[in-house]
């Protein structure tokens, strides 16, 4: 059997101050990290074993990943990073308080701005401080590639080749594959493997931190997929993430 | 202008207990996550900016390196693991206090243990729990390969093919690599650039967690070394690292 672990990183600071994140590179809030930890010891306790682990470039996910592979003892193993498993960007909202903004544009707008399959936010310009293209980390990008704003399809489009030709890849050699990254890219992810349609998954919120597992037979038919957590746990932290753009 | 980073990691738990560590995969104390930040910051104050990395398999080396990466906000790097930057395998000694075996043994096998080029402490047996063999993170290692105890000699020889073939060659995409590992394995890389004797390099203490640079023109001929710190804070501990196996 082959599984594949998603992790959506633990609480950041901008979680909790409940602003819009994206591409901004926000730190694991102290709850977050105990959060990264706890779905550590739940794969641990539930005898999985990763093999090779893919994240992002933004230190929300990074750090998540290394407090579970620490926890696991798993230090050791092979992690790849790339910006394509980055949050959706969500060009100038970032920075922006999510209750601030349905209250001066209202919860349609808001929702969305955060829910709308192909709504794009408004964009950043290439040269305005806050664009990717002004950060060193993405200087590998071109311009084409660097999103100033992007849709939940635009997030889909750009993650979707790496998933297919590197991580689906290194099923090759290995039985248990792990990504940390983002609500939305991982919606990515489960969008492909459960055949979601974009009303589906728009409407689907993935838990913070805990792992969700995709289980394939050998030919990478899927067979099952499951939150590995307990059931009351994972049902408050989908509806949490789901209340977040509401002004009241 | 091309450099090499090399830092030692901080303390560990094991030795605040002046114990042989060796492959043991002993996690950093308090004060060695606090040398791994001091190092970052050392880094960051004097201009540095690696662009990637290599480590080892224990996690007291690979948790200095994400410290440092986390200050210098540099946590997206590639890094990449290897058990050919291991510490030197100590065999039976590991566990054993270093103290303790000086009284024992005498502080002229002790210091042989630590500091002959080619002496071998005792070995483990293939199948004692306590041997690499044992444990399935060096699974993809041959039996040949898997240290039982190891000499300095041996520890070089199983990291020059890595240090040449990898370390190196990263230079030729890359003007800044930084190297976090041990004081053994980073005794290799030290004597072969500076084209030290066996003797040289035995008395050669690289101290914990201070930033050492080498500097070399883009045809990679050595140019400088130097240390990023404090020049007592290195002399302090370049003496205390050289201190430890003593019986008083």
């Amino acid at each position: 059997m082959k599984q594949l672990i998603l992790v959506r990183h633990g609480e950041s600071e901008w979680n909790k101050l409940n602003l819009f994140t994206g591409w901004t590179n926000v730190d694991l809030s102290e709850n977050g990290i105990n959060e990264a930890k706890e779905a550590g010891r739940a794969l641990l306790e539930a005898g999985y074993r990763p093999e090779i682990c893919f994240t992002s470039y933004l230190k929300r996910a990074i750090k998540t990943l290394n407090n579970i592979l620490d926890v696991m003892d798993l230090d050791w193993l092979p992690v790849s990073k790339t910006w394509r498993l980055n949050e959706k960007s969500y060009g100038q909202l970032q920075g922006s308080n999510k209750v601030e903004m349905a209250k001066k544009y209202g919860d349609d707008m808001v929702q969305k701005w955060r829910r709308s399959f192909d709504m794009q936010p408004p964009a950043f310009a290439m040269d305005d401080p806050k664009s990717p293209r002004q950060d060193p980390r993405y200087a590998e990008m071109t311009d084409e590639q660097i999103p100033l704003t992007e849709s939940l399809k635009d997030c889909i489009n750009r993650l979707m080749p790496y998933y297919k030709d590197v991580i689906l890849k290194a099923f090759e050699n290995h039985d248990q594959v792990m990504v940390v990254a983002h609500g939305n890219s991982l919606r990515g992810i489960v969008k492909e493997l459960r055949g979601m349609t974009n009303e589906e998954i728009i409407k689907f919120n993935i838990p913070t931190a805990i792992p969700y597992v995709f289980e394939f037979d050998d030919k990478m038919n899927l067979l099952d997929h499951k939150f590995i957590g307990d059931p009351d746990v994972v049902a408050a932290k989908m509806q949490s993430v789901a209340n977040q753009g509401k002004a009241k």
